[in-house]
C-alpha cells in the first residue's frame, strides 16, 4: 500500500513548514513520500508547470521574462541517528533534528517562494530532487539533466544548501588517485632478499607532508586547495615483506584548473610512482562576473565566499549555468548527529531571496 | 571409510622412501594416512617403544645410554599446486614435487635410521609430527610437549628441516607489533580542521627506513637481525582525513635477547606512538657450547651457520633442550612451486647422521 501523502501548508510560517518537511523521513532512496507531498502542494498553483521525474519534482513559471533562474534543493537526508533524531523539535532559537540544516529549510523556502511569487521578476525553475547524499550515479539532479535537459535551462542557479546565510560561489574540484609504491616480496626473516614497498611509500608520504597547498583567487573569490592521504594499504601476511603499498590521495583543486590539469599536477608531484585515477569531479567557477550572478549578489547584500567542498553547483557549471550555494544553516552541522538550524536564518534566507525575485511579494 | 594404510619399505633406498612418503599427500590437517603409515612401519621394530598422539608418532630406543637425542620432523606439507606437483618424480639429479624439500626427505632419513640402528650409541627419540606449516596453535610438536613432556626429554635435538646439508643453529625470535599513529578526522575538503594520521605515520616509516639492523654473535654464530613493515592500513572513506594509521612491524631478533627485551627495543624506537604486540615467539640460542651439541657438530664435520627464520628449534629451546636444524634440501626451495631436492643430499645427510649415531651401522 502506498503511504498516505502528507499535506503541506505552504502558507504556514517557514519554520513550521521546515519542521513538517523534516517529519516526512526521507533518507536517500526513500524520497517517494516527500516527493509526493511536494508535488501535491505545487500542482494546485496555476502559475506553475509541474513535472515529475522519479522522485524529483520540477516546477516552472513561464512568464516570458528576459532571464530565468533555478532554485534547487535536494529532498533526501543522511540516515537518522539511533534513537532517531526526528521528529524535529524547537529548542530555544533552533530547530533541531535530521534535515533541519541539510536541507529541509532550503526546500521549505523554495516551496514558500513558489507559492508566494506568482509573478517573480525573473522566470523561476524550482527543482526538488532525490539522492544527493549518496553516490553520484544516483543523483536525481543529474538524472533530470539527462532526462529533461530543457527543464534546467537557465541563466543562473542557486542551490539552497546550508551556507550560514552567506553566498558560497562555485566549488573546488575533487580528484582521488591511488599512488602505488612497488617492491619485491620476501620472507620477513630475510628482508634483504626483497624490497619493502611500505618503506618505499615513505617517499610518497614525505612529498605529501612537504606539499604546501595554494589558495587561488578565481573570479574574485579565494579557493583554498587541499592535498592529503585519505587511505593507505599494504601487506599480505605477517611474515612477508610487502611488494605493494597503495596511498589513496585526495586533491581538492581550485576551479581555475580542469580535472586534467589537476591530474597533471598530481602526477608530477608523484613522479616515479604509478598514479591511477579513482574519482574525478570538475570544480565550478563562481561565475560572479556574469550579470545574473551579479544581480543576485547585489540584491542579497550578504558576504560572498568560495565554497571549499564539492557540491552540485558543479553540475550546473557543467551545463554552463553559473551557480552558487545560498541557504540557512551552519554547513558544519550538516550530517551532524545534533543537526540543527537557527530559526532566524530560515526567515532571513527567505527574505533575502524575496528581495532578489520580487520587490513586492504577495 | 578409513583410507588404506600405505606400506612403507624402510629397507628401500632413501630416495625411493622419500618419494613414497611424498606420494602420501599430507597437506597440514590431512596427516592421518601418513601418520598411520609411519606408525605401521615402526611398530614391528622391537627395539623401539612407539607412541601415537593424534597424528604424531614418537618412537624411542631405551638402551640406558648416558645421553638421549631427539630427531624430529614434521609430516605435513604446504598445499599442492594446481595442477598438483605430485606424485614426486626424478628429474636428473633431483627429486621433484611437493614435500621433496620440506621435508619428506628428512622424515625418510629418520625412518631409515630408526630401522637401521637398533643399538645407536646414544638413545634416540624419533618424533614425527603434524601441522607444522600452519598457525602455531595447531603445531603437533607443541601438542606432544603438552600431552607427553616426558617423551621429549633429551640432551639435544636435531630438526631435519632443509638446510642444504649444513647445520643451522638456534634461531632468531620474531616479534610482531602494531604501531599506531593517531589523528583527528575531518572532511578532506577541509583537512585543516583535522590531523592526518597517515601523514603522521611518515615519522614511523621514517624511523623504520633509517633503522640499521645489527648482526649479533651468539655462542659463536652470527645472527642477522631484521626490522621492517609487513603491513600498513589507514583511512575510512574517500573524503575523510584518516584518524588512525596502523603500521604492522616485524622484528626478527637475535637469540641473545628475550621477547621482553625485543619489545622494549621496539617500544623505544617508536617512542611517542602506541605499540601493541600481536605475535611474539622467543628465539633459540644455538647451544653449540654444550657437549651433546659439540659432539654432533664434530661428528658431522659440515659448516655451521645461524638460522635466520624462526623454526621449531625454539620449541626445544623452551624445553631447555639445545637444538639445531640439519637436513637435505635448499631451504629456499621450501614451499616453492618447483620444490625439489638433490638426491645426493638425501644420501649425504643420512650418512652424516649415521656417522654421529653409530660407528658401525647394520
Amino acid at each position: 500500500m502506498k503511504p498516505t501523502t502528507t499535506g503541506l501548508d505552504l502558507a504556514a510560517d517557514v519554520v513550521v513548514l521546515t519542521s513538517a518537511l523534516c517529519d516526512i523521513e526521507s533518507v536517500s532512496g526513500n524520497e517517494e513520500r516527500i516527493a509526493d507531498a511536494v508535488e501535491a502542494a505545487l500542482r494546485p498553483l496555476s502559475h506553475l508547470q509541474v513535472t515529475r521525474d522519479g522522485n524529483a519534482v520540477i516546477a516552472r513559471t513561464d512568464l516570458g521574462r528576459r532571464e530565468r533562474v533555478v532554485l534547487a534543493g535536494h529532498l533526501d537526508t543522511v540516515p537518522l541517528t539511533d534513537p532517531p533524531n526526528l521528529p524535529a523539535r524547537r529548542a530555544g532559537d533552533n530547530l533541531v533534528g535530521r534535515g533541519t540544516c541539510d536541507m529541509k529549510g532550503g526546500v521549505a523556502i523554495q516551496l514558500r517562494l513558489a507559492a508566494r511569487l506568482p509573478e517573480p521578476d525573473r522566470d523561476v525553475t524550482y527543482v526538488f530532487y532525490d539522492c544527493e547524499e549518496i553516490a553520484k550515479e544516483h543523483n536525481g539532479l543529474a538524472r533530470v539533466a539527462r532526462n529533461h535537459p530543457e527543464l534546467l535551462e537557465a541563466d543562473f542557479a542557486v542551490l539552497l544548501e546550508p551556507t550560514g546565510g552567506i553566498v558560497e560561489g562555485g566549488c573546488n574540484g575533487t580528484l582521488r588517485v591511488e599512488v602505488t609504491a612497488r617492491g619485491r616480496a620476501a620472507h620477513s626473516a630475510r628482508p634483504w632478499n626483497g624490497h619493502n614497498a611500505v618503506h618505499e611509500a615513505t617517499t610518497i608520504l614525505g612529498r605529501l607532508v612537504a606539499y604546501e597547498p595554494e589558495t587561488i583567487t578565481v573570479d574574485g573569490l579565494d579557493y583554498r586547495e587541499a592535498l592529503g592521504a585519505v587511505g593507505i594499504r599494504g601487506g599480505t601476511a605477517g611474515n612477508v615483506i610487502p611488494d605493494e603499498c597503495v596511498v589513496t590521495v585526495n586533491y581538492r583543486f581550485a576551479p581555475n584548473k580542469s580535472g586534467v590539469q589537476a591530474l597533471t599536477h598530481v602526477s608530477e608531484l608523484f613522479e616515479g610512482y604509478a598514479v591511477k585515477v579513482t574519482d574525478l569531479a570538475e570544480g565550478a567557477r563562481p561565475g560572479l562576473d556574469l550579470p545574473a550572478a551579479r544581480a543576485f549578489v547585489e540584491a542579497l547584500s550578504v558576504p560572498v565566499h568560495a565554497k571549499e567542498g564539492w557540491t552540485d553547483v558543479a553540475l550546473f557549471s557543467a551545463l554552463s549555468i553559473p551557480a552558487v550555494n545560498f541557504g540557512p544553516g551552519d554547513p558544519n552541522m550538516a550530517h551532524h548527529d545534533q543537526e540543527h538550524c537557527p530559526v532566524e536564518q530560515l526567515a532571513g534566507a527567505e527574505a533575502a531571496l524575496l528581495r532578489w525575485l520580487a520587490a513586492d511579494p504577495e
